[in-house]
This record gives structure tokens, sequence and C-alpha cells, in this order.
């Protein structure tokens, strides 16, 4: 399979999961400000995805998947079960971490972070609305994650490598984040996962390479 | 099972896909303004979703599944398989099913219509913004839409019940649609089928209640 990617981009849920599941992946490196892709050939993410986003999936087949969503739920199914990095399809849990993916996609991806970080340049106050309209979402899961470990159940699922990415980013997008200290909590155990670990680490590295990065800085 | 729903809200793609299968639904209207459910007591909404929104839908057995992409796959699970509207789990169709929810859900309602229509009061300038970032996912939709009959496959899916609604709303949101021809063709043909029809005639008539709605008029 191969898997566009960008650094610190939402795609890196997706290298947590690829990490996680021992999935063979190649990561193709792409740059979301002139849509330029490492090693190949101009217009190769295009051709597969018109919005020019990541993740971008490509899989052995030929099949193409863009949206986290659906890219986190293929890609959870095709690791060992046992891992239960998506729960069995039509269960219950199933459609819980369906849930959390939208929620993290909808109220916090694209109302917030998608807007702060948005390669249009919004004005200071298209920014402020999208950093006002995060609390309400942040209360739900605080909420939620007041006497859990995960999302849903007891194991680390897709739904919950997508959320550690957008806790990392939000405190960078100028959110405040004191009023949910458990999330600050879930952040930090997650976050020792070795997957998450590895993952992070690798694109916070690429992330600082000074020239190759065109799109606005993440720090 | 019970279905929060607020007229005209993004919960008609719920109701098209409960009509279209046949499902036994009891339907709450829901005041998105003040959270009032009629006939139920205060805070019966937000006792299942802290986000106040629509649709949230209790299960016979008492789970809770909320966020549209999550509702409509557990609803379109419920139908007739041979119905069609939604994919086999684990089969491609599937994935590009979840693929598409989660693109209206994200690119067209969260970025565009959610900020339109929100009730946060957001300034002209935070609006046109959300509205300038239309046009990159309606030209992705144009092209995939340009020789086929619905989003995946050749079945109306519960992606297209979303995706009907998004566009009802779209030129309501001041949204100007005339560079999309496919996607009006497409509208005009799904608004043809009885489901959607019904649902539509419904909602709207409920929308014009005068007295009863506080949140913001659609049209």
């Amino acid at each position: 399979m191969d898997l566009y990617y960008s650094p610190m981009a939402c795609s890196l849920a997706a290298r947590i999961v690829c990490i996680e599941a021992g999935l063979a992946v190649t990561m193709l490196r792409t740059d979301l400000g002139n849509k330029r892709v490492e090693g190949a050939s101009e217009g190769a993410l295009l051709q597969y995805n018109g919005m020019g986003k990541v993740p971008t999936l490509v899989c052995d087949d030929g099949h193409v998947l863009t949206e986290n969503v659906a890219v986190l739920l293929y890609l959870g199914d095709r690791a060992d079960s046992a891992l239960g990095l998506t729960p069995p399809h039509g269960t219950p849990e199933r459609y819980e971490v369906v849930r959390w993916l939208a929620f993290v996609a909808t109220e916090i991806h694209k109302r917030v972070l998608a807007t702060v970080y948005s390669l249009d340049r919004p004005s200071d106050a298209v920014k402020a609305f999208a950093r006002s309209t995060a609390a309400q979402p942040l209360t739900v899961l605080q909420k939620h994650l007041r006497d859990r470990e995960v999302l849903v159940g007891e194991e680390f699922t897709v739904a919950d490598a997508y959320l550690v990415w957008a806790l990392l980013l939000l405190p960078r997008a100028q959110v405040p984040m004191d009023s949910y200290p458990a999330l600050g909590d879930y952040l930090a155990r997650n976050s020792n996962r070795a997957a998450v670990r590895a993952a992070v680490q690798r694109e916070l590295e690429e992330y600082r390479v000074p020239g190759w990065w065109t799109a606005k800085q993440l720090e």
C-alpha cells in the first residue's frame, strides 16, 4: 500500500495505526503547500485525490481511499483482529468507533484545526471563531474520558489514534486546554505507547527539516 | 428506536434512510435553539448527547449513537440488505460509502453549512470564509458525479441521503451552485425518489410552522 502523508498532518493517525498493526506501507511524503510528493512526479497526489489532501491511501489492488475516517477503518481492519484496533463488523463497539472517528473529524479537526491551519490564509477573526467552537466538543470528550482509558471499550482503537493527533495539535493551534485535565491525562497515557512515540518522533523530526517544508509552520 | 431530529437539519438524511428502509422509528422533534424536544422533559436530548445535536439515535437496546456518519451506517445496516443502502461489511464499496459520508460530513457539512448556520452567531466575514471553502469539494463532487448516478456503485446509499441533504441546503446558505451542473442533475434525480420527496416535504412543512421554531431561519 502507498500512503500519502505530510509531517504532523492528520495522516499521523494513519501512521500510528500502521505501526500498531505492523502493516507494510510505503509512506510518501507530501508538501501540502505545493502538493509535491517526494520522489514522485508532479500531480502524483492529485490524480488520486482531487482535494490534494492526506491521508490518501492507494491499496495493493489499486483501490484509492481518502478521508481519515475511511482510511483508519480500512487500515485497522487489515491488522490482526486480536489487536482490537477496529472492533468486529456489526457490533455496537464498531459503530461507537465510527461515531468517535466522525466526532474528531467534524467537531475538532474540520471545525477547529482545519481552519486555524488552513492554507487559504483565514483572517484572525475567522481563526478566533474556529477556536471558540472547540470548547463544547472538548467538554464532551473530557466528560467521556474522565473514567475511561480509551474512547471505546478497553483497547486502543483507530479512533484513539485520531484523537491523539488532534490533542497534540490543539495547544499549538492556541486552543487553551487547561479546563480538560482528563484529556491531558489521556494524551500523556497514550503518548507513551511505542507506536505513538515512534510516529510522533519521526514526523516531528521531518517537520523541522529546514527548506523542505513550504506549508504553514506548526510551531 | 428513537431518533431526535430537527426539521431540515442534517437528521433529514436519517429520516430519508428510515423511509427507504421501512424502519419503525419514533421521530422526536427538537428545537436546536433551546434544545427542547416536543413531548419530552427538559434535557431529554442532552442526557444522550452532550453536543445537543441531531441526529441522536437511541436504539432499542438503549445504545446511543450520535454523528451522522455512524447513525446513517447503523440505520442502513438495519435495512434489508437487498436495498443496498449500505454495502456489505469489509467490501471496497463499504469503505467507499464511509469515505463519501466522511467527505460530506467534513468538507461540506462542517466546514461550510455548520458555520453558516451556526447558532453562535458568526460574523459575516466568518461565514464568507466558510462559503469560500465550498468550491474545492464541490468541484471534486462535480467531477465524481459527472458520469455516475450515485456516489458509490449503482445503488442509492446512505452517503447519497447525506449528500442530497447538503445539496438542498447549500443554495440557501448562499453558496453559488451554477458551476456544478452535475450536482444539480444529481439532486434533481434523487429528489424524485419517493423517500426523499416524502422526507423533504414533511420537514419543510414543519420548518414553516410559525412560533414553534426559535433557531435561525433556513429560508
